[in-house]
């Protein structure tokens, strides 16, 4: 069963504070000095074959449904690569 | 500067209910039969060059911090290919 990847960022004009917050604990941890942000990852899968329509109605569904184009960025939709089926 | 990615997800042998409600949504709006699972995409970035220390520095974050591996896996790692500057 093919599975696609949508990947929900901030946006970069954003102020993101739970990224804010992660580099703070890093940094009193003495994990080391890093800018963080934090954004969403989908794993949506179907059944049959990935064709181009089926990844512009994901590509609208993320636009639509798992974005808030207010706020967030669609950054990357990608088919996943599956492991051979044993 | 460049930037890593962390992408995390809940285990697969568990229930996953924000991918769920996702799923409901999308086939009560008509929008196709998916099934879909909700995770994480972190970025971390971090001045000057990424070393093969740095790396296993952010793998290690990873596992620690970034995710709660009692429910949680980390499925990738990987360095983000940065747009050329202008």
């Amino acid at each position: 069963m093919p599975t696609i990847v949508v990947e929900v960022m901030p946006k970069a004009e954003l102020l993101d504070p739970q990224g804010k917050a992660i580099a703070g604990a890093l940094a009193r941890t003495g994990r080391g000095d890093f800018q963080v942000r934090q954004g969403k990852r989908f794993e949506l899968s179907v059944e049959g074959q990935v064709t181009d329509e089926l990844l512009a109605q994901v590509r609208e569904i993320a636009d639509d449904v798992l974005s808030n184009s207010v706020i967030e960025d669609v950054v990357n939709v990608r088919v996943l690569e599956t492991a051979p089926e044993a």
